[in-house]
């Protein structure tokens, strides 16, 4: 077994799993570095796969209960993985009071408020938050022509120009993911999400409505400028290599160390079955 | 008959129509300020009902016939106005081998480059370009709150936060309307258009995603920062209206003196029995 290294790596990593596969990929590579973990799942969110590791469920409002828990299995470090529905005050959220009166203070600002404050709140507690390009830098998408398939130029001069867009909504807490046609930005993802936007492409190229060659035509995904990426890890996956496809793309045009995948293999090999390229650019 | 002003005014006003019932309002304003026009029908786009005025019909690529039309009728001044479909080189656009060469050079760029292009050609012929905001002002929504409904000073705060993301986008050659909820921007209008933007806003609230108080969202609207408002006039409608009462949206705010309708009673009576506010902003 490998030897863990740093503080609080003899502790176990305790895990808030929200939905998809992303949170058992990190659990899987975190146990492999030969560390412990201790998995929250988001009830109604996470997978119930989580139950291959130590573990408790939670409602998402719960804090108090969570917080007692990671203290209970001696966590001292905390990461958080995979997508929760925004809360609401509804009957489905029933967060306890304190969480309560602290949400109501960032209620309505974008993610990256609510994200600070979850993790502010936390800290508060004595817990440490870790990024998954910290505690599994293996899954974060490094810099490169990563699969088999290169872009054209027009197609890099595409993405650059989808880098840009996103740095320009960087300061409204908007902006980790653009498709840009040639040197046109054909859509712009707000709340939502890649998924959707993509979607969106894909019926407008069966309407007719964009026509662009496919071969200059790129995805773009990458960390909100100025992101804290221990908070919000931008992921990407097999089926959006799918749905890029679907969508009459080339490729996809990453911020290198910015974007995670639970399978860089999976990745890679439907990409080049798929005939898109997938690009790491240097940003920061 | 009122006198018609200005050097040219007493040569018929071109009026290039595409989709839509906006070209026959802006005909009709023009016919009632007593000046005479002539108008060009895009093929496939504009309503059969611009027969009601001196018209031709021209397929959009045949700007040597288009030219050929517009001067016989003695017209020197020309305007756009509707919706017309993204040329492309297929057999339904057939352009003519003058109009052919030069589209090359701006193809693939953003629609400013296009119309610009356009402008430029038009002017090469010793046409003038006129915009709507010069040649039927009446149709342009001023500053003020313009129906009976006012909006909470939330839904001016989004508003606010929405004409910025619009003019950070503005570089781009995009950023014509989003919307915005409390402080979270949740759309951005790129190649979609405004109507399909409202739709995924109406699915967001439809699935839950959407949760933020009617009252305090807002779609915004606006020409891009430095677009000439010659070229490519924003509009909105009653139909707008219809689709930001199903998203769950509290009113629109325009930018003063950039947005045109062809209606402004039907506009404003259509807000006032939705419930929604209709807001001019000053932005230049």
């Amino acid at each position: 077994m490998p030897s863990p290294s740093g503080p609080d790596a003899a502790s176990p990593l305790a895990i808030v799993c929200g939905a998809g596969d992303f949170p058992l990929a990190v659990a899987e590579a975190v146990v492999a570095s030969g560390r412990p973990v201790f998995l929250i799942g988001i009830k109604g969110s996470a997978s119930p796969d989580i139950a291959r590791f130590p573990h408790v469920w939670s409602g998402l409002g719960r804090a108090g209960y969570m917080l007692k828990r990671v203290r209970e299995a001696g966590a001292k470090e905390i990461t958080l993985v995979g997508a929760v529905p925004r809360p609401s005050l509804s009957l489905d959220f029933l967060p306890d009071l304190r969480f309560l009166q602290a949400l109501l203070r960032v209620a309505g600002r974008g993610d990256d408020h609510m994200l600070s404050f979850v993790a502010s709140e936390l800290a508060r507690e004595g817990l440490t938050v870790r990024g998954v390009h910290e505690i599994a830098p293996g899954l974060m998408l490094p810099a490169g022509t990563l699969g088999r398939h290169s872009p054209l130029p027009e197609a890099m001069a595409a993405a650059k120009l989808g880098f840009e867009v996103l740095t320009a909504l960087s300061p409204y807490d908007i902006g980790q993911a653009a498709v840009v046609a040639e040197r046109r930005v054909i859509a712009i993802e707000a709340a939502e999400g890649t998924d959707l936007m993509l979607a969106r492409v894909a019926e407008l190229r069966a309407s007719g409505r964009l026509k662009a060659p496919r071969e200059k035509s790129v995805l773009v995904k990458a960390a909100k400028r100025g992101q804290d990426l221990r908070l919000d890890t931008p992921a990407i996956g097999s089926r959006t290599v799918e749905r890029v496809r679907a969508a009459g793309l080339a490729g996809i045009a990453i911020a290198a160390g910015e974007v995670m995948t639970p399978d860089t293999g999976a990745l890679l090999s439907a990409a080049d079955e798929a005939g898109l390229f997938v690009l790491g650019v240097e940003l920061r």
